[in-house]
């Protein structure tokens, strides 16, 4: 079985948008735009919306599961207030607990979290609860920059976010550290932004003890671990130089990196330094980026491909593409349980 | 010849310090502390800082020349005002010329620039050029985040910046972009805030015309270029994806990466997926990481030993080591050829 564990639903029928519109107009007239002015968005719609693109590539690149959230770019945390975010998040989710109703063979839930800058973490607990409890949703997407791109909010190890990472490990759930796009000019939002994210995390997890506090906490860092892998040595170097034990035994049982590279010698270098027991099997798709690589005639996201060219044991195969998924997901195996064979 | 093209004056005398604090003990007093409130600084004293350190190193590790700039964390160009950053910036420069002066075969100076948040970056240009034509620099370190970390500038190819780089090019030097510490609790300094930095400064070029403006305006990525070499195949995509040309053909007659990078499977995907031409020997020593890697006996940053791993071939070796470093620091052959042999 091979799980796809980062995929966001990027298709999502016109309604949705529409919806969001309805808010951001609303919001220029200091009007909370209720839930029910979402217009209805049938099952045809939705089953188009995925045949086409990410039903299409499972089937074409031989994957079979996708753990599905809403769109990353557009949670947008930082438009409106905290109840603009809780009923746009609730739509999205909403949407994604059909696909996989729809579609439980092919996806299973992750959420969004309706946080909002200056908000408590803690007032997203109530919408991971129902989406987990409720939806059977298996994760969530944890935003360590509402404001979207201007960083002031506390690192993610700061007290701040501890009353929520205590509903995520009541309730036994990941979380991937995902922003959402780039309000900063500096920063584009596929390009800069995310990889800027996930290295600015896992610099935060390294400098801290937050997995003391938290010794079941599960972290999945996207895109790879942004600049992390690339610069193992310098993290290795900078534990050490800070009298912090090997970056193998105080955070990696904790922090799992996915593989959204894009090119052959990236997942290599991911392969030879991170533990194979950290990596994650992921591609974005439909995401970041679109096209063909010209340079070897297959999409770019087309992750499956660059691992199928290393040599890699059945058991590491196995861990990449389905053990370490079940390990990290443990709903997961709850949720495959119901499915017929 | 090898010239390790990044390295900063981490270890100056305490005077240089001195200085600094008396600098932030007059800004609480609203007063801005002039030059000649320098403490004198020995010859004696800059010899001792350096044969114990980046000398000594120069010698057990090989290298030859390091083009030598003041320590990037300590810029700070967030602190003070524009007269605070200014006459720090000059004492800073003033003290490597004097390192240039002692230890002409040794070091060849980069200035920093007296940048300071909300200043036209036109304001520069006096002190670039005085390091330039009265001191003999070759190069400049430019801060695109003069902030500090809350990135509040414009993207470096915006018109902002243009005034600048006119001087820039006049005076053919080339430009690395570094950012210096953060005063943001969550960006670690070298290992988030400077990776970053790097990350979003290539992304910014990729996404703009800057070097149809300017065709000869050369810029330096450190730290191996951030998270770029990495996600290389994800550039690639997304340059595609916005429809400008292939990377090669419009970036990278302008930006090279230096090989900052303290591992050797990091050095062999950068020159893998980088062409040799854009590559530029550095260590960054003594610089981010300061230890020995348990794992190979050696020091993290001593990375002329992850070039000397692979096999590279001699004209390849001539360009990392020395050739490309002549080709971008134009001004540098001229130095050397005023040295004895």
């Amino acid at each position: 079985m091979i799980i796809d564990c980062h995929g966001h639903y990027t298709t999502a029928p016109a309604g949705l948008q529409a919806f969001r519109e309805s808010q951001l107009a609303g919001l220029k007239a200091a009007i909370d735009v209720p839930p029910f002015a979402q217009g209805a968005i049938s099952d045809e719609e939705i089953r188009a919306s995925l045949e086409t693109a990410q039903l299409k590539l499972q089937r074409e690149r031989g994957t079979d599961l996708t753990i599905f959230s809403p769109r990353a770019s557009a949670m947008a945390h930082d438009v409106g207030n905290e109840t603009t975010s809780r009923r746009w998040t609730e739509a999205c989710n909403d949407l994604i607990n059909r696909v996989c109703r729809l579609y439980p063979q092919n996806f299973v839930g992750v959420c969004q979290l309706p946080q909002s800058p200056g908000v408590a973490p803690l007032h997203s607990a109530a919408e991971l609860e129902r989406c987990v409890s409720q939806l059977g949703f298996i994760g969530c997407n944890l935003n360590p920059d509402p404001s979207g791109g201007r960083w002031n909010s506390p690192p993610l190890t700061d007290r701040h976010w501890y009353p929520l990472y205590e509903k995520i490990v009541e309730l036994d759930v990941p979380a991937m550290v995902h922003v959402s796009s780039s309000c900063n000019p500096n920063f584009h939002t596929t390009g800069a932004h995310y990889l800027n994210a996930d290295t600015t995390a896992f610099m935060q997890f390294l400098s801290s003890d937050l997995f003391k506090d938290f010794p079941t906490l599960r972290f999945i860092i996207p895109h790879g671990g942004g600049a992390v892998p690339y610069h193992w040595g310098r993290y290795r170097g900078l534990a050490q130089d800070m009298k912090r034990p090997l970056l193998k035994d105080y955070l990696l049982k904790n922090v799992f990196f996915d593989t959204c590279v894009y090119h052959l010698p990236g997942i290599e270098l991911l392969l030879k330094v991170i533990p194979v027991d950290n990596i994650i099997f992921g591609s974005e798709m439909v995401g970041a980026v679109r096209g063909v690589d010209p340079e070897t005639d297959h999409y770019f996201d087309d992750t499956r491909r660059y691992l199928d060219a290393l040599e890699l044991s059945p058991g590491d195969r196995f861990k990449i593409f389905e053990g370490n998924a079940r390990r990290v997901f443990p709903r997961l195996a709850a949720r495959l349980a119901t499915l017929s064979p």
